[in-house]
């Protein structure tokens, strides 16, 4: 049997890697087998684009090239780690995928439809079973980011107005996509939100596939 | 009237950016307004990622990535430049088009169905009504730009291979495209391959129009 395909969306700060790492834990735990990746990067093609982007450079380029090397980013992704791992029963957890550039790059002011066909190119028919969006008010995350030490990356130093306008992305695509996408609440402790995500996973992928 | 979208393709050195310009001089003799345009370029944003790209900056993050840049430089010069002139009635000639990432980058080992997804994504419905390959042996060409003094850019300084299966994809989209495409040879004088020019485009898109 094919393996699930689990997503992790969200704002700065939202408790994606943490969230992760426990569900990873938990399907081990019921011995399923995992594996955990993360975007921008998650091959050694695709890390070098994520230095190259969050170090600020791909930016004088514009908004669309940026979207455009997360899009080659994620094809190798696809390609090389999701895609087969799948295919061998694996599950794979992802920390952000495709949504993240509607969110990020739709806030910069990309054409959706520019997006939307650079997603199709990407990502193809490895959509996600679930996508989880850890959601939070913006001044929640940035106060856990502030706290991690190290400077802002490209995306973290932005102005409030453009991490709302990502949240709302965020919301935007969970409600036209109930199927696939559920919002939680990611205020809580690390423990509770994991107990939310574990019953969702349950709910959805494990007991719903029975 | 809609204009006509005219692009020329082919090697280095093949005289595209010549034969652009005498015949944007034969049509506006005959009253049509001409815009000359060329990529990677075209416009402010896509020649910022010309630059990028020429440099030979682009190289280490990949064929894929690179081919994704032209892309987004495309459909920034397609959205702002060629469609709008067209829409005005105006033609269109430019130096280089989406045929042109099919070579090159598949040259470098892009995969076709990857660049081809992302031609969709660059181009849409804006296909050329003519494409000129100017084909002339591989030597020739680069014995050509050799004399035009400066460096080679990241394309130019390639291996005589390289260049040769790059001269092999153009001809095999001529050959597969033959109502788009029309295979001219590039090694004549300026004038000779002028009139050849000229002659096709009079037989396929002016008197073939009336």
């Amino acid at each position: 049997m094919a393996g699930r395909f689990v997503t992790f969306e969200g704002g700065e700060g939202a408790g994606k890697t943490t969230q992760i790492r426990r569900l990873a834990a938990r399907l081990e735990v019921e011995g399923i087998a995992v594996v955990t990746t993360r975007e921008p990067g998650g091959t050694p093609r695709a890390e070098t684009i994520r230095d190259f982007i969050l170090s600020g450079q791909a930016r004088a380029l514009g908004v669309e090239a940026e979207a455009a090397l997360f899009a080659a980013a994620r094809a190798d992704h696809v390609a090389t780690v999701i895609r087969p791992a799948l295919a061998a029963g694996r599950w794979v957890l992802c920390d952000r995928f495709a949504d993240s550039t509607r969110a990020y790059q739709g806030a910069d002011g990309a054409d959706p439809d520019f997006l939307g066909a650079l997603e199709a190119v990407a990502v193809g028919a490895t959509r996600p079973d679930l996508t989880v969006v850890l959601d939070l008010p913006v001044e929640d995350g940035l106060a856990r980011i502030a706290g991690r030490g190290g400077g802002p990356d490209r995306f973290e130093a932005e102005t409030i107005e453009r991490h709302r306008r990502r949240r709302a992305i965020f919301l935007e695509i969970a409600a036209r996509e109930p199927q696939r996408c559920v919002v939680l609440d990611g205020r809580g402790s690390p423990e509770a939100v994991a107990d939310a995500v574990w019953r969702t996973v349950r709910e959805r992928l494990i007991e719903g596939a029975r």
